[in-house]
């Protein structure tokens, strides 16, 4: 799953692990690299784990920056994902920076843990509920963003769009992939989560079919509901097949947790998270039983998921 | 220093923690794949961690590459890097693969101990002696090794080796380069190691300056003998400055380890070591009091390194 879980030698204790490295999507180097940041840390905070013990930042620095790019666009990604990790009570102790053609930034989270202070994703029951914790819609936001230079592709989607909502779609994005789904780790444990995934590369549906097939019980998920950053479900229709945003297949960077909770329990989660936050949360679907296969019904509800940040 | 070293939250362990990557330098896609794996864990043997408790492996696969030539060479990349964790006791439990332009190959190596499995580096004390487990000159069996096909290069050094000994000194090369210095690492607690490093990028006079800036006492290292692969001082000597390998400063990739040890235990350690591995180590140098310099002697004593493989 998201990470991965070694037995040690001593104390009963375990290792959590988790490495992810990318290349940069958006043109602030700074929040790039809380976004990198965040990114690697979410796979530790989907196994409910929400302390890391230390992180290593991988970085490749390109061969194709002038010395005078590199010396000012490389010290940003660097101080944001020192900056994310300290907001994440953690540090950056260790790395390797290479030369590369393409920029790369990534990293290593590490945890080593009693077994109290991990959740194992697999143990859906019938009857539990799925909580997304952020809105999809991340790379449809990114991509119509660099459309504005792009006069073919930005006539596309001109019509659903305006220029100040793709603005702020892409402020919105940025905001959201470099938070951390920390509170949503901690909270997992107050309110007896099943198991969690992160949304990422492989869209709402691609980890969440993954999840599924990782369940000891004979259940299937089913999604209902699709919040997505305001705008971006027109986007991503007047793309067509492009993005399949709609069919759950979308990437998104540092997305939300996918999470298994007890129905009862659901409603108190989202609101622990919004008063601590400040982020809304989403009942998206439930879990039933079946045969470990995840969907999207026929016509979902997409909630517009209005930017609530200045 | 080679390795972070985290105090956990739990039972007076640590973690202990290294990564590194980096790009091919041998045509053996196998033997990359065991070079890469044996120099991330080099880190961890030079603080005399013997036990790897997990690694993650990165891998970046060349878009330039064809579906045939990817899939050819990756796996071999990959079962070598495994075979030779297992080699070490270990196993690869995670990692991440992206495409790059540049084919790039390393790992993370993770060990959580309690503080007398590892040793720390900064104990040197006069009187010590400074021990070599790997000969010198792996860059220079590696670059002359590809000018058998370049000609003019090769007319610079024909004139003090043969194709024969440019091809054996290559078979050496990548074969130290994939051994673990795992013995090394264990035979450091039996002989009371007062510190070590691992001979890599900076060459053996750059990674002998970093350590001995690290030593808490007083002390110099004064350097007296390189040993050095059959035929590559004269290799490097022909190719003039470029190497710097009599200056201490050619690159090695996954070298030997460079250890302090008592005067009385060294010849002990090199023997315990020649008996497990058949590898040969040497004394090279002396800790004496002074200010954390370190230097090679003005004509030091070139041990040619004759291969003892088959």
């Amino acid at each position: 799953m998201d990470s991965c879980v070694i037995p040690l030698r001593h104390g009963g204790l375990s290792l959590v692990q988790t490495t992810d490295f990318f290349y940069p999507l958006v043109d602030d180097p700074y929040m790039q690299g809380k976004i990198a940041c965040a990114n690697v840390l979410s796979d530790l905070y989907a196994m409910g784990v929400k302390t890391c013990d230390n992180m290593l930042m991988l970085l490749g620095v390109s061969n194709e920056m002038s010395d005078k790019e590199r010396d000012t666009v490389v010290p940003f990604i660097i101080n944001g994902f020192k900056d994310l990790a300290e907001e994440a009570g953690t540090m950056v102790q260790g790395g390797q920076t290479v030369l590369n053609p393409w920029l790369t930034i990534g990293g290593v989270a590490t945890t080593v843990c009693p077994p109290n202070e991990f959740i194992e994703p697999g143990n859906a029951v019938v009857g539990d509920v799925l909580v997304l914790t952020k809105p999809l819609g991340t790379q449809v936001a990114v991509n119509a963003h660099q459309w504005l230079d792009e006069p073919e592709r930005w006539n596309r989607i001109r019509l659903v769009v305006s220029e100040e909502d793709v603005e702020r779609a892409y402020q919105e994005a940025m905001f959201l992939m470099s938070r951390l789904n920390r509170t949503a780790a901690k909270l997992m444990h107050k309110y007896n989560a099943h198991g969690a995934t992160d949304i990422t590369g492989f869209g709402l549906l691609g980890h969440a079919k993954n999840l599924v097939q990782h369940q000891k019980n004979e259940v299937s998920f089913t999604i209902h509901n699709l919040p997505v950053i305001a705008k971006m479900a027109a986007v991503a229709k007047a793309c067509g097949n492009m993005f399949q945003l709609l069919q759950g297949y979308s990437a998104e960077t540092s997305g939300g947790l996918l999470i298994c909770l007890p129905r009862e329990q659901a409603a108190s989660f989202c609101k622990d998270i919004e008063g601590e936050d400040k982020l809304q949360s989403w009942i998206i679907g439930i879990v039933e039983k079946g045969n470990r296969k995840a969907r999207i019904i026929d016509k979902p509800r997409v909630i517009e998921v209005t930017p609530k940040i200045a």
